[in-house]
């Protein structure tokens, strides 16, 4: 059997696109074996192409014109891993129209331009893979768009960001406060120079809409996502949260409304009972949690970044859209077809822990406690820490409606015998605070 | 757009076929958005037509002829849900040469006779695939195959028995011997009345040889599989791995030989670090820690069995197999080209525990040490638990090839100063035993 040869162009090459030359060197004639086809490197486009390279790869490899690299005539697949919107955009896009398979790692894009690469994958009937977009070499989009395709998600829960789960691991695990915790992230590498697409969450709301998406068959797009990062997480709610037998994670969640017609998606700390599988997710890790219809509850757990794990995911897809190259066909298109409406935070239906500081006098937990009913947010638990001028009435209610909360979180801060509302966190995952 | 009809057969309708007529029902509107056709029953084989069924069913969809229906004319895809070798082979096989899509949750026949079934698969150009045979909903195969296509698989640590693990939980829980702990998961339904397929291993082995020959691209049956079950895990035992911070679980590991050579595959309990991923993996549920050179440290966590688990795993097969028709194309072949010889279970090298009853005098250590030492079994750490007649010698050893340690054990029991060899219990994971 004669074997075909199919050429890859690389779009950028640092962390993680030096791993994929790398891979696609030391791993072909596995990857020939398992694709049937050589897949060879056709080129690599760099931004200064007088930086020093690897030694064993061709200078002619190395271009600086991107966009006549992604349109050669040569080359087959496109793997794009610059990151960022433009230029990535336009080079995937100039890619597909000339007939080449995309595998990108790029979250931003998808997150907040995906119908107009989805519609260009669509209208030029190329191969549009992501893996790598969202929980490194974790399999994720795979399993949900083609593993779970017959079944019905109800929730995506996922710890997807790795610098704010490095961050809270050390903040419960030595009492650190957010700041000392950052700067050990910092000086070990699990944090950039500047932290806030981490810490603020923009990351884990990029991939939450891409999850979500696919989870969902549903348009989402990161502007959807309600986010909230971790800036404001205290030492002293990471302990009340150990107290009551949770952990504090920064979370992705994607959800059906209860009566099913319409999505939430949103990124925040929460509080999830140390028995939930998500809790055992430690430092650098990440973890995405489904809860299917049939299926039951599923955790798909790895490294959620760093080049190696990700280059991983990007060769996975190279042998995908390969194979499907060599039989003709292309994967699945994106799958919006549901249609359904992303509800406002409002809507969101979970539990609340609120720490109040409040005057140590009869009466206060019953001023307090009126104002939760007035709003229909039902309490499930109280209890008082600390006494006299420390004292703090802690509160985890039953299920509410989020603008109810905030409602009476509002009415709170108006009552005489509260001093301030100390912190307010999400509680997820079903039996934390039960005694 | 006209959206094309494909019928589908299933053979056999038990726990898992009666959920797969369920969702093929309820989802159907789904499923024809996801794979652009609508899915139709098109037959369902039963060993006995007269069997009460649910009322909403048309009773002429019901055939006790199995093969007739496998091969009917109209039919494109044939899901198989009898279990077992004969006569799920034969009818399999007919529905292959008929041009028929087979899925199957089959993984008797995949690990006893694969190559006879993917044989036919790539001469009748039929799609075959099995995801339901392991790990129920747990998306593992898929992963495997494709996500993973462009690593390098090291090792596979697997829970895929949720009967076992749900005894050895419930030992590690209460203390209890494996008899109780046994009659707990008859009681509750968690072990079949015969549980021989589970608690001797012979479920896990066939599931341990089809994780192998996925990972790594090499033919691997049951046959191969070294297999020791968990009867004679004792109370003992697990009290003592808890003292040394682990906990016992039935491990399925697939493993490369240190040179890549050989791989091995074996099915025993094993302690682990309770700090390992698998070790929170309580109850029934099942998990698989993947080890690869890129991806790094990957665990996929869920229901491993039940009715609605698998059926969830059969309809992600059928969306499969219907896009590729739709496209007129397959997915990938059975992949054995790395051809590697399955090494006996002597060459594994792992960490041992070995409890020996030792009479209660100076000079025994020193004998003891002495033949681990001539047998090249390097010895890790060594304790005494309990003092004169009950005292006991617990040797945790370095990494050392399993026909060392056996023989190391045999001349054990023949020396003077040792009463009984109480148990020993391989030790996986990095960490274990350490201080």
């Amino acid at each position: 059997m004669s074997v075909r040869t199919l050429r890859v162009a690389l779009l950028g090459c640092g962390v993680v696109g030096t791993e994929v030359v790398r891979l696609l060197r030391q791993q072909a004639d596995d990857l020939a074996a398992r694709t049937g086809a050589r897949l060879e490197l056709a080129g690599i486009a760099v931004r200064r192409a007088d930086r020093k390279r690897d030694d064993d790869l061709d200078p002619a490899l190395f271009s600086t014109d991107a966009l006549g690299l992604a349109t050669r005539e040569d080359v087959d697949i496109v793997v794009e891993v610059i990151g960022g919107i433009e230029p990535a955009r336009s080079l995937v896009l100039a890619a597909m129209e000339k007939g080449k398979a995309v595998v990108t790692a790029n979250k931003a894009l998808l997150a907040n331009d995906g119908a107009t690469v989805h519609g260009a994958a669509r209208r030029y009937g190329a191969d549009l893979y992501y893996e790598a977009s969202v929980g490194g070499a974790i399999p994720l989009l795979r399993p949900l768009r083609e593993s779970l395709a017959g079944d019905h998600v109800r929730r995506v829960l996922g710890i997807v960001n790795g610098t704010t789960n490095y961050i809270l691991t050390r903040m419960e695990e030595t009492g650190a406060g957010f700041a000392d915790a950052l700067d050990e992230a910092l000086a070990l590498g699990y944090a950039e120079a500047d932290p806030t697409a981490d810490v603020d969450g923009f990351d884990a709301a990029a991939k939450a809409a891409i999850l979500a998406q696919l989870a969902f068959h549903t348009r989402v797009t990161a502007a959807d996502v309600h986010r909230e990062g971790i800036t404001d997480v205290t030492a002293a709610s990471v302990a009340s949260a150990r107290a009551m037998g949770c952990s504090v994670k920064l979370l992705a969640i994607c959800e059906r409304s209860d009566d099913g017609r319409s999505v939430g998606v949103r990124v925040h700390p929460a509080m999830i009972p140390r028995t939930h599988p998500l809790a055992s997710v430690r430092e650098a890790y990440n973890a995405v949690f489904v809860e299917a219809e049939s299926a039951g509850r599923l955790m798909l757990y790895g490294a959620g970044a760093g080049g190696a794990p990700t280059a991983s995911a990007v060769l996975g897809d190279i042998v995908a859209v390969s194979r499907n190259r060599l039989a003709g066909t292309r994967g699945p298109d994106e799958s919006t077809y549901a249609d359904l409406p992303v509800h406002p935070m409002g809507n969101a239906v979970t539990r609340y822990h609120v720490s109040l500081d409040v005057a140590d006098k009869p009466g206060v937990l019953a001023r307090v406690a009126e104002v939760f009913a007035r709003h229909d947010v039902s309490i499930q638990q109280v209890w008082q820490d600390g006494r006299g001028d420390d004292a703090q009435l802690v509160i985890v209610t039953h299920r509410a409606r989020d603008s109810a909360l905030q409602a009476t979180v509002l009415n709170l801060r108006a009552l005489d015998v509260v001093r301030a509302v100390a912190s307010i966190m999400r509680v997820e995952g079903e039996e934390a605070g039960r005694p």
